[in-house]
């Protein structure tokens, strides 16, 4: 059912209907306000399609600025599509409400549209209703027919790459918890990662031919670059060190202070989750081509590890040495 | 982010996981098991999409059956499609569990597939997370461009059709709620219109080309007609006694025993809520093709009212007197 149906709500309306945006959108031949919402991909285009479900106290905690929540709460489903090299197209939106709050609300659909019109990304319908928070959104997007990066893809000798930041989503989460303190401004850097992570929605379409497989960094590196070594039949060797690299507030100097140990740190980097990232594999033939798709993307990437024909995750530091500590995933069900 | 992503979860995989089914269904290019699902519409098609949220206490009660949950989630979001007259490809479901009950996921993923397979519509991705229970499903369908039945084609002169059965969703609740009371036999027949409605998927495809608009009646017939009025700019007489014999349970004689009244009958049907039936409407001219259309789909069809160039929704009786009675839609908000 989509917005119209609940002129029995009009606040809804007022917030996210925007009649003036229908259908501007190519590929969307219909947007909000009938039974369905019509796509119609160009000729020769497949549909990549993804849902992601957020509850209040698992995905985002109560005090979030409702703002932060609506761009996160798309940008997760974006960073989907990304992780197959889609374009998006748009979105549905079913949100369960546990009462009318309008100024949650304006926030909220304000930080969602200004990252779906960042995307040319439109809202083509959904869902209201009473109920404890919960914010379901289907996203679509379009993508050259046969092109689709999969997880499937890498080989025995591709590189291992990942996109952008580690950890410092994870890091902000342990501030929240009180199991870590942090200078304010490394406190405000690592909260923004957490709340508002950058879909790499650019990078994943420059990727098309070029990345031999890829997949969304969401409940951690390890776990999730172990979904590429399952569906790929392969193996990999993992520089714990070089991923640690990439953590914003280390890089920005808060680590050399000794805020925390470099066990620690690998294990945020590692197994933090939340963040939004691509971790990818390409052929060493192409490491040019994947620098230029990241300067084409203003992505910065990093080489990070090598698949190999060996089955198994090795985890190693920066001397190559193999590392005795442990690394999970982020487990939303625990 | 789909299932296989979930692998600390196994018991989801358990009961949704079923890579044999992988790909079967034509339009799905991949189903489960990736960041994405890729559908490939035929050429000439566009893709409906609707997605529904269902909530505990607020759609189905804490007590009902899982597998007739499983069913009405699927069912709810397949009568979105069969209003726009498309054939069903696939669809995702995002789920919030409180805890996992395995008897819970068996009867739940039970009754949901076998309403899926019944129509052809794959499962091709979805999320699971810890929760308070929340079922979202996104439907896909697809249908030849430009022939979806919207709400905006109806016309002066047009009649308005109903199909199937309208009312005793509500009346079981009422049971539920301990404000009426049926016998036995006629309570059992209520409540599986309640818990198990039946989407009219093959009717509205049969009625492409043929219908002017369509709607979906899943908050009263009154409300729902209402989004046809206002979506195609016209008004329309409404023959309250032709929908209040629509009610199953007075069709098979309940009624007659004197349960409730004809005021209360027509609130049933006209504002009841939870049928998932078709409201439509067809130039007077379709009259036989609607039938054949209807006989075709094996769905009942009746006609109720007619549209008309004055704006408003007259509501009469079956000698044309207007009633006095008002009728609201089901607020799922209030």
């Amino acid at each position: 059912m989509l917005w119209p149906l609940m002129n029995e709500f009009g606040l809804i309306d007022k917030y996210f209907a925007r009649p003036e945006r229908r259908s501007r959108t190519a590929g969307v031949a219909l947007g909000v306000g009938d039974d369905c919402a019509l796509l119609a991909p160009a000729p020769g285009m497949q549909l990549a399609v993804s849902s992601d479900m957020l509850v209040e106290g698992r995905h985002f905690l109560s005090t979030v600025d409702p703002a932060r929540l609506g761009h996160k709460a798309l940008a997760v489903n974006l960073s989907d599509l990304a992780a197959c090299g889609a374009k998006p197209l748009g979105f549905t939106l079913a949100l369960a409400l546990p009462a009318i709050d309008e100024p949650w609300l304006a926030g909220f659909s304000r930080g969602l549209f200004a990252l779906a019109d960042a995307h040319g990304c439109e809202l083509v319908g959904g869902d209201t209703t009473r109920g404890p928070l919960n914010i379901c959104i289907t996203v679509f997007g379009e993508v050259p027919a046969g092109t689709a990066l999969l997880r499937s893809g890498a080989r025995a000798g591709d590189d291992i790459w990942a996109s952008g930041t580690l950890g410092d989503a994870r890091i902000a989460l342990e501030v929240f918890r009180g199991a870590l303190t942090l200078p304010a401004e490394a406190f405000t850097l690592a909260r923004a990662r957490m709340e508002q992570p950058t879909p790499r929605v650019a990078l994943g379409q420059a990727l098309r031919g070029i990345a031999s497989a890829a997949v969304d960094v969401s409940d951690g590196l390890v776990g999730d670059l172990g979904h590429i070594l399952a569906a790929s039949g392969v193996g990999a060797t993992l520089d714990a060190d070089a991923a640690t690299q990439l953590i914003a507030i280390c890089a920005d100097g808060a680590c050399a202070a000794g805020l925390f140990d470099v066990e620690a740190r690998r294990s945020f980097a590692l197994s933090g989750g939340d963040d939004y990232e691509l971790a990818f594999t390409a052929p060493a033939s192409a490491r040019v081509a994947v620098e230029q798709a990241a300067r084409h993307s203003v992505t910065p990437v990093a080489r990070i590890g090598r698949i190999e024909a060996e089955p198994g995750l090795r985890v190693v530091d920066a001397g190559g040495e193999p590392l005795a500590q442990r690394f999970g995933g982020f487990d939303h069900f625990a």
